[in-house]
Parts: structure tokens; C-alpha cells; sequence
């Protein structure tokens, strides 16, 4: 019998000078793999530099959590960006991120887009090739996070590149295993023990209830937890220590 | 009988959005070294992708001019940052343009302080040392460009950096080799066929003119010319011609 | 017999920090409003300050160009903002220019959205009636500058403003009054001849050749005049010439 | 007997898109004027509208909180803006707030300097007065809040401006009545009691010990309270509450 491996993903670095937003340090005691914000839509030279640094004593992964340039909007509004500006400005993002990564020791491992840019190369063709045109002119061997099933993920894989897919610890999901929108009810799971057994489930190879009630199996490389409020970190702990109660090996996709 | 050789740097990339400053293509036919402007004071993701590939394709060593984080004062206004700040500032600003220089199939071959920060790290201890900590931590193999003199000098060789000394080629110069203050009169200079004269002199071991009628020998590493204006894109031409008239091999200082 | 009357109006103060665009004193000497960038596309106070005074001396309305915060991509990218944000960010932004005004003797005296906002409101109706509702929070009294036909002018009218229609000097127009697109050939005109008589035409009450050859009468309150090129400045200026010539009073629509 | 009246003043309004800082809310319930950020170096729109609603609902006086624009660095770093800018700079961010002060009924009551700006023009004349300059453009009767003995008030003075000098609640003072560095010991007070009794005292005509344990009369017309973390919004309510039951009208000192 073979052991099953899982790697969990979370946000981190995402204050912006003064400002804080989320618990980097817990985070980096439960997640293997750290998105790190890039300064774009969050993110600052200095927290960028801490993050690293902590992560890499951790163990944990450096993914670069690319989004459009939206300080105010935090990432999270879809911005019109024509796809030769998005690889720039992706390109900018990954090569700020590794001067800290290769600082502390380690290297960029991976990229995973953010909020409204996540959301749009869903289905946006030419923003998500511009996404990719970006890894691939930087570094072919870096993998890609995202959503199953995206034009994202398809367009990374037609390129060469590796893709890593995610799926949510607290989402919903349609019994065509697409997320429910967060406007319908139930979108967001908030109960901790189902949260958890959902978890073991997905890194056993189980399934899951989908919104309506029959069984799906979402076999991720990846679970994304959430850090940004103290309720979410405690989650965060319990799925890990719930995995790897089952045995789980936790383990960053990449090394 | 060795011939002489000579760096020409300039500023470029030094536009913003669908704002330009300068003549970049211009200035790429005449300069063996471009300080590329890194986004906190100037320059955008597309400006940085363009300036780097065609200095790539130009063969003109790509440095990273790395400013203060101040658009609206185009980094020529001092900011009281902390050292640790502006440390990770810089390792920042040079990641970021390192992702072009790659792409392009080349590296960032220097860095370059830029404006307000130059100026300050000519005495600024703290914030000079903060500059080389950040080179330190990044490439101990990339050498500094700067002012012959200056605390920022010093401390990188003390910390084992290669240093180039830089004179420009449009100043006047003090009895002691330092620049004479812009606020007075006659500090830049105007003659095309003076700051020719000048250059070449520099560039073989000659002797200039300082502001009191002195003799003076700078022994630069590097000239500085700028190309923020046709008239002076037309000086650096100028520059170039009479250098490799005189025999001056022109060539990067890091390649 | 009496006398036909037109508006002028055109894009000023678009620069940024170090960074011009456009001839704003030339400007000022052909056109009776100004459409004043308030600084989150473009424009920073120092030249809004200089803007004001000199629209101020000249007798020239200063008009709020208002858009998106969006400095790297100049306004021109649409942002999915969330109408509650655009209707504090258009208030912001004319309260800015507001204190300019002032300063200078006058007031802002209409309101003008710039670039992808102005194209977005002409058919996205939560955007147009989020600016609308700005205007309406701030000044009922301040008339919007806009596209005929557009959900932005519709939605204004609905709400009690005054609303200006402008015609553009170098556009092609469709037999319906619409704007050709720009990505269609013949879309932007630049016979200075045609768009000098075209404008008389506008002017005067006459009529002008749409894209197929038929015959359009515009009825414009304004028209708009570019200024971001030496050509486009003299374009300006021989309109101004011509209309004069022609007998019309040239005066701001708001005063 | 006439009885005794004070203002308390606090920064609001000081998160950023996506961050906060501070409880707002909790704020507007215990000071009478609200130094509001105006978005150069905190605030946005969405916030400065929220803010100036409650305000005005709350009945406090609404204050421009003006700073060096340095979102990064919260405006607490120097920056060496040209006077002339830094007059424009301040124009601009009251303009901004002014537009949130009047759609939510009232205007803004005064001008308090933030952070670096506010310690740098207690001694830097030319930055101090710039920002008299833009005070006396804008109105000159909107009164100015300061340190006493300052550069700032005293050139406002000079120039027919209302000053209106603050005490800190939490802060120790020299013999000569100016705040005792914050790089010394003992330079911020902690304790609840003893805060409240100092300011019990300054409100009242009563004397307080400097550091030097000597006794001191300061005679604010305003005093300043702290509320970025839970703690210090208790210590500002138990302020409040001992002004309040030593029979001190709390009220704005412009309105």
C-alpha cells in the first residue's frame, strides 16, 4: 500500500506596508506551499523579504501569487489588461518574488494567479495565454497552480507546462465539479468538521457531496486553505492534522 | 602599445505607462551600458521587456538603476527609508528587471543608483550600506556603479564588491575630482565639442580642465552621458565617434 | 439673423511627475473648456495647480476628467470596479480638482469621464449610473460632458443634470450617429481640411458625411479636439480659425 | 465659574482598500474632531466617504489629515518635496476630503499634518511653510492643528491663520514642554490611570509632571488620543469619561 502525498497552498504576504492582512507565521506552521503576493495587488519589498526567509526555514514552497496591478482593489476587480501588458507585468511579479526566494536559499517554485485575474482566465483565452506566455518565457519548468478545468490550466498544458490542480477546503462544488458561485447559498463551507472530512477525503481518493447531494471525486494535487481570519487558521491546523492523521504525507508539489 | 577602453553608460527605460522619456533606441546605438529604470521611480513591465531585449540584441550591458519608490518625484527627491527597507527595495527592483535581462537571454550586469538615492549615498552611511547589503545578499558577483569618493563606493569594496567609478561627461569638475554643485554656475556643460574633448581625455589617461583652471585626471571606469533630450542623444553620438576616432575600444565593463 | 455658438473642448494636464503629454499652454489659446486629469490617470497637483491658473486667465472652463485609478495603463483599461468605489473615486477625484479651481477664482464646471470609463458608460449601465450619482451627490448643478446616445448621458438626464453632447473633430461617424469603431479602417480622420470643414458643418447646423457616403446631421453642444501631438495642436487651432471665421461664438458650454 | 472645554482629536479613516487600521466606529464614539486620512499616504475613497458620513452623523468635526505621498511607507518617512509641490500636494488631499465633507453635510474644519510631516515642520520652515501656503490659498479661516512652539504654527500664526496647539495624551514631555524623544525610555505612557489624570489636568488648567518629575502647564486646546489597537480606543474612552465626570464640555474646537 502506498502512502497518499497532498500538498496545501494558502495566501501569505498579502499585508502592504503598514497594513497586515492574515497570519503569516501560523500559516507557514500549517501549509507547504506559501503564494506569496508580489507587491502588484499586495505584497511590499520588506514583507516579501520576511516571507521568504520564514518560509524557507519552514520548508515550505515560494509560489508566486501573481494578480493585475490594483493596490486599491486589492487584485480582486478584473482589469482589461492587453495580454503583451499581462506577460510583463507577470514577468515583473515572478522576477521581484525570486530575488527573495533565491536570497533565502531556495527558488520560485511555482506561480498561481490571484483573485479577479484567477477568476478571468477561467475562461479569458488571451489573458490566460498571456499568463502563460509569461511562465513559459521565464522558466518552462515551473509549474502552474489553478482550477481544474480553466482555460488557464488547458492553455499551461498545451505549452509544456506542468499544471497542479487545486481544489477549495471551504467551497462548494457543482455536481460537474465547478465551484458554486459565491452568490448562490452554500458557496462557502463554513462547518470545521466537514471542512476536515472533506479534506481527507479528497487526498484519499474518496469523494465528496457535491451542492446537490450526490458523490464526486476531485482528485487535486493541491488544497487551497484560507489564513485571513483567525477562524481560518484554525481550520487550516485541523485539516492538517486530520490528514495527516490519515496518513496523509504532506508535501510541497514542488521542490 | 594597448589601446585604450572605455564604458559609455546612460538612463533608460525610463518612461512610464504612456508616458517616454528619452530616446531608448536611440541612445541603444551609442551606449555600451544602459542603467534600466526597475518601476519604484520609473519604467513599467512592457518598457522593461522592450529595453531589455533590444539591449540584448545590441550587446549593451543591462544594470539595474534602482531608485527610491517615488513616481511622482521620478526618485530625485530624498526619502528617509530605513536601511532594512531599502534594502529589500532594491532586491526588488533588481529581481524584477533580472526576469527581463533572462528572458532576454542575458543577466543584469551592475546596479546603479538613480536621482535622489545616488546623491544621498555619496555621504548617507546607513543608506549607502543598505544599497550594498542588498548586492551583497543578491551577487556578490555583480559590481556597483557609482560616484569615486562616495560612502557607497567605499563600503562596497569593503564588502568586496567590484566598483566602477563613473565620471560624466557633461560636469564640471572640482580641484578635488568632486562635481561641481548644480546650483552653481557653469556646472553642466553645454559645448558639444568641449564635452567631446573631455571624454577623450578622460578616456586615455589624459587631463581636463577643472572649474578653477586646474589640471585634473579622472581616471573613470565608466562616462555617463544622457540622452533625456535630442540635443543630448546628438552630445553622445558625438561622445562615441570621437572616442573610437581616438581609438578607444568601447565596451561594457561587465559582460 | 443670430448667431451659432460652440464649445471647444479638449484633454489637459496629463502628465505625471517628470513625465508630459500633450501642449497644455497651446491648448488653452484654441479651446473654451479643458478637461482636467485629476490624477488617478493622470495629472498630479502640481499640475493641476498650473492647469487651473492659467484655464482660469484664460477665460477657459475647467471641466473634472474623471477615470479609473489606473496610472500605468493612462485610464484606458477597463476596471470591473464595484459602482459604490466608481462613485466614491469619481467624487474624489472632483473634489481634487475642486480645490484647484478655487484657488484659481473659478470652480470645476462639468464633468467629463475619461478613456475605457467613457467608453465603458456607454452601455454599462451600473458604472454609468454610479457616476452619474456622484455628480448628482456632489453638485446637481454641474452638467456631464458625454456621448450621445449613451447610457452615462440617458441615465444623467434621468436624474435631473444637464447633459453636453460632443462630437469629435477626427472621428467617422455611422449612419446612426455612432462612433466608428477604431479598429475599423477610416475610423479616426486626419485631413486637417475635412475635420476643419466637418466642425464648421457641426457648427453651423449643416450636416456631415457618414461612413457609407449618407448625409448626418450632429447637433453637438461641444466638440472635442485633440491635443496629444504638434499635428493635433495645429489641427486644433485652424478649427478654432475656421469656426470663427465662420461666424460662430466660441464660449464654454459652462460658466 | 465658566466651565472647562475640550477637543480630542484621533487619526481616522487610515486603512487602504483591502487593509484597515484602527476601529473607526469605536473612534467617532469617544473624540470630537477626526483627523481624517486623505489618501496619500492612507484612506481611499470608499473610506474617506464612510468616514465623513459617520462623522458628520456623530457630530465630529471633520480635519484633513495631510501627509507625504507614501502609501509604503504610511507617510512616516521624510520625503524632500519641493516646497512648491508639497503646497500642492496638500491643496489636493484637502480638496479630495472636502468633496466626502460636503455630500455628507458639513466641510472640513481644519488641517493636521501627519506622521514625518507633521515632525518635520516642526522645524523645517520652507516645508512649514508650504503647508501654511496651502492652508492660506485654500480658506484662510480653516484653522491648522500642530505641536506648540513648531515652525508650523508659528508661520501660520504669522500669516493670519487660526492655530490651534494639541497636547498627547500618551506622550512625556521635557521640562521645556516639548515631547520627549521617542528613541528614550519612558517617552509613551501606558498606564490608563495615569493618562487619564494628565489629561484630566490639561483640560482643567492643572499642571503634569514632566519627565524630569517636575511640574509643567501645558494648555492644549485640543488633545490627541490613539486608537490602532483595542487597547489604546479603551484608554481614549476612559479619557473621555474622566473629562466628562470632572465636568469638562467636550466639543470641537472649530465646528
Amino acid at each position: 500500500m502506498t502512502s497518499a502525498r497532498m500538498d496545501l497552498n494558502s495566501d501569505l504576504g498579502e499585508g502592504f506596508g503598514q497594513w497586515t492582512l492574515g497570519d503569516d507565521d501560523a500559516l507557514l506552521g500549517v501549509v507547504t506551499s506559501a503564494n506569496v503576493a508580489c507587491g502588484f495587488h499586495a505584497g511590499d519589498p520588506v514583507i516579501l523579504r520576511r516571507v521568504c526567509d520564514r518560509a524557507a526555514a519552514a520548508g515550505v514552497a515560494i509560489g508566486a501569487q501573481v494578480g493585475y496591478r490594483d493596490l486599491a482593489g486589492f487584485g480582486r476587480r478584473f482589469v482589461d489588461v492587453e495580454p503583451d501588458a499581462l506577460t510583463q507585468d507577470v514577468l515583473y511579479q515572478v522576477g521581484a518574488l525570486e530575488a527573495f526566494a533565491r536570497v533565502a536559499g531556495t527558488r520560485v517554485r511555482y506561480v498561481k494567479p490571484h483573485g479577479a485575474l484567477y477568476n478571468a482566465i477561467v475562461t479569458h483565452e488571451e489573458q490566460a495565454a498571456a499568463v502563460v506566455r509569461a511562465v513559459v518565457d521565464y522558466d518552462r519548468t515551473l509549474p502552474v497552480l489553478g482550477l481544474p478545468g480553466s482555460a488557464f490550466l488547458r492553455l499551461a498544458a498545451d505549452a509544456g507546462l506542468r499544471t497542479v490542480a487545486e481544489a477549495f477546503a471551504d467551497r462548494a462544488y457543482t455536481p460537474e465539479g465547478t465551484l458554486v458561485s459565491r452568490r448562490l447559498p452554500g458557496a462557502v463551507l463554513t462547518d470545521a468538521d466537514e471542512i476536515t472530512r472533506r479534506c481527507v477525503a479528497m487526498a484519499t481518493g474518496g469523494e465528496v457531496r457535491d451542492v446537490d447531494g450526490g458523490l464526486l471525486r476531485l482528485a487535486p494535487d493541491s488544497i487551497c486553505v484560507h489564513g485571513d481570519t483567525p477562524g481560518a487558521v484554525d481550520i487550516a491546523r485541523r485539516v492538517r492534522s486530520a490528514l495527516t492523521d490519515a496518513g496523509v504525507d504532506l508535501a510541497p508539489f514542488a521542490a
